[in-house]
């Protein structure tokens, strides 16, 4: 057995996931419909040796919507506009089960492997936003345990339609007049419960076979589904302790199903901000902190108190002493509130603040942050990261102060060892179904 | 009024639209899923000045399909593709009103629009296949007519969410933390006969507003679909008759709607064989006539003939007197057949060749070429053409060699006018719906 081998995937998202990311100086306000951003984003991370770039999704919008989710390309095109501007980084996108025909999903993912020389990815999703539903007159949204059956149904359909083709089918005889081989074509014939899709896919299998399938949802049904049928599992767990639970979980779950540990990798999400010093690190943290609006960071931190109401203190005075409110809803977030404060000297403006800007665990120089990820990944807590962007040039950050060290300790490739995806996440090329035992 | 100027457009199809085209030597037999031959042939257009590229579909195949439509790329991940390997072209592709979402139409369709600077199009069809219903679960195909008034319901749908956001919606005032105007965001609550669709769209509009919206059907339905609703529409015509009345009656529909006729472009498909001399031409007609199998193809002659049976008369020699047979069906053309057959001294084999391989009415020296074009355009039978690639290096003959005579003969643009669809057709920024007035 080789020698396991850390994972990095690049988390792609414009003007980035939280509410304020796009108020930074460095941020281009069109980052999320710019196709030169994308691009350079791409070839930061394929510089880096990056096995994949992700594109999240969402099918559903209101004015109250983060700014990223309100005008953003749509995934499949964007990653097919990608495709031409990579050569080995795997394409890999979220498309919910829930409101997608198979037919439509097979041929689209399919047609970008092919576009990509085989570096395409979908990450199965079913949608959690309720309103999802109103944009495709489906009537009620279906619920949780429904949703996963339709999920597993479908990735079954497209998995079929994948496989449409034998992988030698286009013999392309010339003199003899023969296209095709039709003993190497197959017509699916499904009759299911939420589907009827009879086939064959008008698009032949890529050179890794079929798409590497993510999964996204770490509910019972989700860790299942993954377990059973997907390649990859992206994850999001603030400690070590609590990855590591999960990484055991799904492990054995996908053992049960009679599946090697290296077949299903598991992606947990982190937010590295790098410095070159702590304190660089801890300056770029408070920039961020610092964009949301402080009216919206006293509602915030309001709510571990029992909706307490700080609007009334003076902002740049110490954290106000207010006793035991809040102490019977969210007393160990409270009481480390209150110890931080009181052991840092904060003032009420720097305590709101933080509560509302998450800390991500991935903070510091790049040598602490590169110690954390071999912790992760050694202690089988990871196999891989897909990295977000939090601060402006986080990616380019990363790929030039963290991946050297990476690849210094024998953690990370130096060079791409294929330019299919599925090559580069030492997966296996799936067999064809139909093609197996000739 | 500024001189009404030719359009065209390039009809790009991989391994070709007929059953033999692969066969041809200079064809790469995997050309419909090759990404390099499509930028290839992209980049020709562009060189050539085209107004659009265009990229045709289907949503069923079985082991009868001609050979493209068994394995190609899926149109809207093509496009994408393409966008970034040209800069000026305008990207055209159908997609079915009958198997699909609007939110998700509307969604691609803008994204690919943002993706390539405004130069998307999408061409309106119903799919004529019956067994398309197979592949989407959708239980009996919908009839023509129900076909339509879905097509009708579903722009309508799609043009509405593509208003979501007014052109200016994203005012990005990062000092005041206002990432968009709450006034210039809209709420389509479209529901209707076949559609329920809340929106809004979470995508912004274009620099061309949105795309360019084509139509591909003759029929009445059809007609008026294009007159009501469409930029553009497709047409298939043999003679510049045929072409002139589909012209006058299409145009007399627009008007009756209230449109000026150039706001509704024809654009009929040609098939040019261009040769630098008429036996040129006549030759590489020939090479495509006989890669057909010469049985497909006495039987396909013996069908004007009341299924006559060819195959025992000796095919290298002089066609064979069978006297009346067939003059009862199709006797213009089994007249037709015989008189070319005796004044040329054709033998069998020839015959059947070319009836089955069917002789573009655009056949030539590129000077010939150029006057068809030259008095369809003007004769107002055409604003445009959609040239198909009928022989091999097609479309870059009719790059080099008519294209210069139609530019000195000031019917065709030395460069591009703009670097939008719209701008390159001439076509207006369609209105916001919400906006005017403002």
């Amino acid at each position: 057995m080789t020698k396991r081998q850390l994972k990095l995937g690049a988390n792609l998202n414009g003007v980035g996931n939280s509410i304020s990311f796009w108020r930074h100086p460095e941020v281009p306000i069109n980052a999320s419909v710019s196709l030169d951003f994308y691009k350079k984003q791409a070839q930061i991370a394929e510089q880096g040796k990056f096995d994949l770039l992700f594109i999240a999704d969402g099918l559903y919008i209101n004015e109250k919507s983060n700014p990223h989710f309100l005008n953003r390309f749509e995934p499949l095109t964007l990653l097919s506009a990608l495709a031409g501007a990579t050569s080995h980084i795997g394409l890999v996108a979220t498309l919910s089960t829930s409101y997608s025909e198979p037919f439509t999903v097979a041929r689209q993912f399919a047609s970008i492997d092919q576009l990509s020389g085989g570096r395409a990815g979908w990450n199965v999703v079913t949608s959690p936003l309720e309103g999802s539903a109103l944009n495709f007159g489906k009537g009620e949204h279906p619920n949780h345990a429904l949703r996963y059956e339709i999920a597993e149904e479908h990735l079954e359909v497209v998995k079929g339609l994948w496989d449409s083709w034998e992988d030698d089918a286009f013999v392309g005889d010339k003199a003899a007049g023969v296209f095709f081989d039709k003993e190497k074509l197959h017509t699916l014939h499904h009759k299911g419960t939420f589907f009827s899709v009879q086939g064959p896919l008008n698009v032949a299998r890529s050179r890794q076979g079929y798409p590497v399938v993510f999964q996204a949802g770490s509910s019972e049904s989700g860790k299942d589904l993954a377990a059973r049928s997907a390649d990859a599992i992206y994850s999001a767990h603030e400690t070590f302790e609590e990855a590591r639970a999960f990484y055991q979980d799904v492990k054995g779950r996908a053992a049960a199903y009679g599946r090697e540990s290296e077949e299903l990798l598991i992606f947990p999400g982190i937010g590295p901000i790098v410095g070159r010093t702590e304190a660089e690190a801890e300056q770029k943290y408070q920039e961020m902190a610092e964009l949301v609006e402080i009216e919206q960071a006293l509602l915030y931190l309001g709510r571990y108190f029992d909706h307490f109401d700080f609007s009334p203190f003076p902002l740049d005075e110490a954290f106000p002493n207010i006793g035991d409110i809040g102490s019977n809803s969210f007393r160990s977030t409270t009481d480390k509130i209150k110890q931080e404060a009181r052991e840092q000297g904060l003032t009420l403006r720097q305590v709101a603040l933080r509560a509302s800007t998450p800390r991500t665990s991935f903070i510091g120089t790049p040598e602490k942050i590169a110690d954390q990820i071999q912790q992760w990944f050694e202690g089988e807590a990871a196999d891989g990261f897909n990295v977000r962007t939090v601060v402006p040039g986080g990616l380019a950050d990363f790929v030039e102060l963290v991946v050297p060290i990476l690849q210094q300790r024998g953690l990370f490739r130096t060079e791409y060892e294929s330019d299919t995806l599925r090559g580069n996440l030492g997966l296996a090329v799936p067999d064809n179904r139909y093609a197996v035992g000739r």
